[in-house]
């Protein structure tokens, strides 16, 4: 080897080195937000929530059952009154809480059937109770009690191997009646056990142990991000953890962080705004329309039909952000009918519309003008841009005007699920299109929720 | 008063009395038949069918749980294995049977909503525990176990406080495993200690006490009817009981009964013929596929779909039958949203079609030789005779051809919920008639289900 | 064959008809009373009694807690609520009436071991509920629910296989919420569907299925024996069941008969008189001082001790009773230590005094008349009477001295358990005896409770 | 201030200073072997030991349940099949651990009446459920789950507020199956996640709140006691903590430590010693034979005799030690009444011979050579040495020879409880007396047990 070539070899090894670790993300939001989003997530669009624990138990009131009990919800009061005996706490409920029929391989074909891309399930919620055997919860975790069998790990495999979904974890940094929570707050988070003892090593233990990638944090407001060491944990998720390269996270990492910083943005629970939103925003929507758990006591009008639940999607889709659908799973381990003909009837929307939502952008429009109810996607070829037009309501009259689209002299107009049926259509000045709806039997309709009118080569 | 006053007086009071006592029913099957069915069970065509009992515990299987799993089903069995321990019987079920969200003016609601004219709930199934305070059933039944409450006086109440449907009550005569019964039946049913101390104190006890109008026996299969001293209860119950003038039973009174003798004829489960019955019947359908009672695991695809149970009962109320639909309610006393959505999906199309089912005689024919998803029935007024088509599938074209009814000159032909349209039609010699149907918008077509085209003054 | 050998054959035919039917029993209180009481009854002087059954769950305020808790008892209405949930019913124990740790072999054993000679087993309290799976009481009994055994017919097997005592068994003819039993009050004993249909069904079947040689009747205080066809019941038993030869019973077979008609009496619990009886007697009675089942909370102050015991044994059995001494075991199957304490401890008693018990007879005094606490008992032999002083107090002093009994010239005076020692005495005038008490050290007393002084060849 | 006082100033200040701080104990053995042993703890002689927790629910195999279960304890094995359902866990017991007869001040009442003067309460073994609401055992805790109360704190309040009872604690170091114990173990001790996160942040919390006066440490012997840190808590128990003056510890604080270091010694469990020990030791003694934990399978030969255990205790005295009696309490919250029957035995037996026993001293002979079922005690006056022989059997004869003591001229004799009676005697050469034993009629004999003679004035 001669001089050149050393200084070479130098060189590069200097280069890669920068290469592998100059890039390591500090714990700053500076650093931590210069990653870019991996791109498996923009493209997913949907995703499915699941909100499972000691609550699904009581099944009543849902997931805040303990806190509002606490807080002397007159109606929980009055349930645990009537229905147990004087001293059961909430701890109690666990017994219960078997997961008899869970059966993850099943789980996993019901929720790729919905059409969504990944899963989010819930590990541990503001009650502390681990969905896994945890060794910092020992005795209050799905393995010593209740199920006796480890939640997570178990989706986890039967999502690896049985579809092509991605696997997810919620996790609450908090811990309502927590002990060492407590102290520290009440030392006005000036000491960290809880921290320290509890949640981060959990975290941990979760992302090293079932390597999730999306880790949805919640249950951080109280406490600013210093207190629960959230950037340094980032620091460590996006620089050496098992999931580093395609993990994504939110925004929930400490009090006023929400919206502001961290990964994509949640914002509020099922945030839907109007317009597009500069940062990649999830919207964390329901089909029980108020509550994130099973509830025995639900009334069908209390879901949200098929029906909008597509136009929230596709709102949500238009305006930039994923929407992550949740399902709360019985004590005994399955989906509820109503809950699976929801993620079904989606699917089934999904076969025929799919193209119009996976892999799409944001138009420059969102809304249409004229037809409110409407909402763009857009694909870009090589040569051309396509418009969607997701149509909520069908027409009343023969024709469906759109103010937004500018049609070329190429552009052809075709509804997605009716095949080889070519639009006719006027240019409308200054703006829009008037698409001529021919007489279509009710039994070739190819959806009852919401129509997608591809557009092919359309300028703006 | 003269003579001739007196003799009149007196021939009236004989008259009078044969009317009143004369016209005794005896306990024969040729007497007990000749009792003309209450016009109300014909009219309402839909009724409502709830198996609730100690099964609604393990909710697994259903209904004939205890006896599956005594004959060796080995699902129940690995059930049994693995979620109990090893002397857990199905007795011990009982204390797990909670109801303790059962609303009963809540269900009243539902059940009305559905469009149906009555109920039937199961008052004891097979197992022998009594949703009532059996006099017979000391410690085996849902006041002194379980609910610790009259389930059924208090939805009795409910219904006929708040709706105005008809209250049955299911019995089921034989129970698997009273050891009373065993014994009659060891000893070819000579032995009568079973009927004599348990099943028909209970019966008579349920009438008196709760005045079902509709008393549906099941059970009896195994002796005769001659054992089960069914004719003398139902000569009492036509003669003395506070039900007599409106009660109606089935035909499962006896070992070869059924499709025979009594009231109106069930034969089979899900009993559906394709032609005119010379009998009032019913058919007793279930929403879940295959099963009676709440099942924790079933899935989406074992509920048939709305438009799956509107085609069957356009069937049977055709053929001349009344459908008694079912809902296996939670042992914790709700009904589960599925079932709630399926009845309320049947109460939109009720409402909007119910015209051609309430009160509805079948028609000459029933089912359309041409469009044979199309089902008849009738009404009649003084002068003309109005006929209703039930039309399962939607045409693909834009023409409908039935080939039953003959037009006259003065035949109108509109569809149920599709207000103000006449539909332009012409004749089909010999027979039959072509319907023109224009380019209706999806926004306007009355029901995604089915579809009634009303005919007037049809002749045929 | 001559005519005097026919006539003698013909007389010989006709007696022993006579003896073998013509002594058949009337179900009068004449004829029955008329059967002599079987030897062994009388011989046997100490039988053990057990009171099990659901009341042994709560374990608390024993086998009156169901009716104590319906008449409104504070200390269960206050245990009831502080411990269970509101709606929690007397049925709902059974589930934890489990006797896993019942083991019929060792009870055997350890009733063996205390010297009794036969045992009475409560095989349904007042409660209703069955400790055998009776044809009469589905699902309310110890195979249905709870044990899931037959814990009468398991103790009845180990008795007879492992060791020499007799088998008996108590039974309530009433039970307190029997709806049946109820009505029947209600209508003041004029119907009797509850003795039909429930109690002589059931204790028809105890007595073939089990064969227990004491029938010990109790509940019967309601109603007169005519309403329970209980004169009925016992000239079957003595006739023709499979007992007739060997079976007693006692006096509890309707409103008046207590210590009046039947077997044995037993007129009131505990029932201790202090001068012989005229008619055979059985002192029930308890080792807790006031509760016949098992009591989780029992202090020690609240058992007698064994001293207490056989003290209140000797003045029994020397009044000419027997003593039935109870036993609550656990609702997990076991004797509690304490119990089995005073067991073994009266069976060391009874292994050295026995002679003075068992086939003893009273003798013609009863109670010593200058030291009160010394009972007699007597036996005779072809010449000469044995008299036993059952000695309750040592003496303070170096004497003994007994008021009745009148010594003989061949009279030699020992202590049962002391052996080779014949106790020097002097001849008081005009009646009793001077026993002079050695130095016996404590090492070599034969007790610590009881001594018995046997003299031999006593006159009166 | 001129100089003198100065002087005189910084000399009080230092001398001060060093009475405050110079005292203070290091975390070295020398050190903290250099703190006297409080004299209360000497004086007592007797405490009381009380196993409670988890295992009190089976009740079965007793304390180790959980580790020979796991173990493959085939007796446990069995039960577990055939009681519990497949997948039940220890963890899963604590739901019936309901103590719902708890009664502290009874509690209280009850050991004080044993003669004991201290008691020592499991706070938490080898399982690691604390009987008090620990901030570090969330969920896993007497408060949360199972008596859903503090049943350390109970205990205290009441030992303290109702007797002169001093109030002590057993604290288990490591726990058998936590998760960070099983992880630093693995790690061979070089990691100490579970001694800074769980054990030791526990024992502070523990007598910081609770106050405890014996510190009774266990379930060190896996690791060192570098690991556990226990020479640095003993070092803040001794100077800092609230009970610095009169804490007694044991010696079960590392590997290695048992009958080395700490405080008293236990050595092993029931450690029986015959010869006098050089250091201050506790006999950890039990009243079930072989069971620390309340057995409800226990029969009455399991339990040692009154007889046994105050030969025991005899013993354990003379040869320096205190003995520590075991009751295992029910899951109900009771004392058993065997165990209560022992306890006033031995009461009983204290309440007549205390004298020989508190605050005595071992005398120089423990057993006594010839009549090797005596023991001695002795203590001293101002002028003299009282000896006192606890003599364990009766003699056969009319006298008593010991061995070992030698009479004085003023040497009276006396038997305790025996009152106002000089035993006469004669002194044996060259060693030991001959007492002579009068007639002693039964009924005045103070013991059954065990005799106390009181000699006065011995040498030796």
């Amino acid at each position: 080897m001669n001089l050149k070539m050393a200084a070479l070899y130098l060189f590069l090894l200097f280069y890669c080195t920068l290469l592998t670790f100059g890039q390591r993300y500090q714990p700053t939001w500076d650093s931590l937000e210069s990653r870019p989003l991996p791109d498996w997530y923009d493209e997913a669009k949907l995703g499915i929530f699941m909100h499972w624990g000691v609550f699904s138990v009581p099944s009543y009131n849902a997931v805040w059952f303990w806190n509002n009990w606490k807080n002397g919800n007159r109606d929980i009061v009055n349930f645990m009154k009537r229905n147990y005996r004087p001293d059961f706490t909430y701890a109690d409920f666990a017994a219960d809480f078997k997961a008899e029929f869970y059966d993850p391989k099943r789980w996993a074909a019901i929720l790729e059937a919905s059409g969504a891309k990944y899963v989010v399930l819930v590990s541990k919620h503001h009650e502390g109770f681990t969905n896994w055997p945890s060794n910092y919860s020992w005795n209050w975790n799905s393995y010593d009690v209740g199920p006796h069998r480890d939640l997570v790990g178990e989706l986890a495999d039967a999502i690896r191997n049985t579809t092509n979904l991605r696997f997810g974890l919620y996790h609450s940094l908090f811990e309502w009646y927590n002990p060492l929570y407590l102290r520290d707050k009440a030392n006005n988070f000036t000491t960290q056990d809880f921290v320290k003892f509890k949640s981060m090593p959990e975290l941990y233990e979760l992302v090293n142990r079932y390597k999730p990638e999306v880790v949805w944090s919640d249950g951080a407001w109280e406490a600013p991000d210093t207190y629960w060491t959230s950037k340094e944990f980032l620091a460590w998720l996006y620089n050496d953890s098992p999931v580093k390269d395609t993990v994504v996270t939110n925004d929930r990492w400490g009090k006023g962080d929400i919206c502001h910083h961290g990964g994509y943005f949640t914002c509020t629970d099922k945030y839907l705004p109007t317009t597009l939103q500069k940062r990649k925003f999830e919207n964390a929507m329901t089909i029980d329309k108020n509550h994130w758990g099973f509830r025995r006591n639900a009334r069908i009008e209390d879901f949200f039909s098929a029906r909008e639940l597509i136009a929230t999607f596709a709102q949500t889709v238009s305006c930039g952000g994923n929407m992550l659908m949740n399902v709360g799973p019985t004590s005994y381990g399955t989906i509820q009918p109503v809950y699976e003909e929801r993620l079904l009837q989606f699917g089934k929307w999904m076969r025929i519309n799919g193209e119009a939502i996976y892999s799409s952008k944001p138009w420059t429009v969102q809304q249409d003008n004229a037809t409110r109810t409407c909402w763009y996607t857009m694909k870009k070829t090589e040569t051309a841009t396509n418009v969607y037009a997701i149509v909520l309501d069908w027409s009343d009259t023969n024709y469906l005007y759109l103010n937004a689209p500018i049609t070329s002299s190429s552009t052809l107009i075709t509804m997605l699920g009716f095949q080889d049926y070519n639009f006719s259509y006027s240019k409308v000045q200054p703006s829009g299109v008037n698409i001529t709806l021919p007489n279509i039997s009710f039994s070739k309709i190819p959806s009852t929720d919401a129509w997608v009118f591809k557009m092919t080569d359309i300028s703006n």
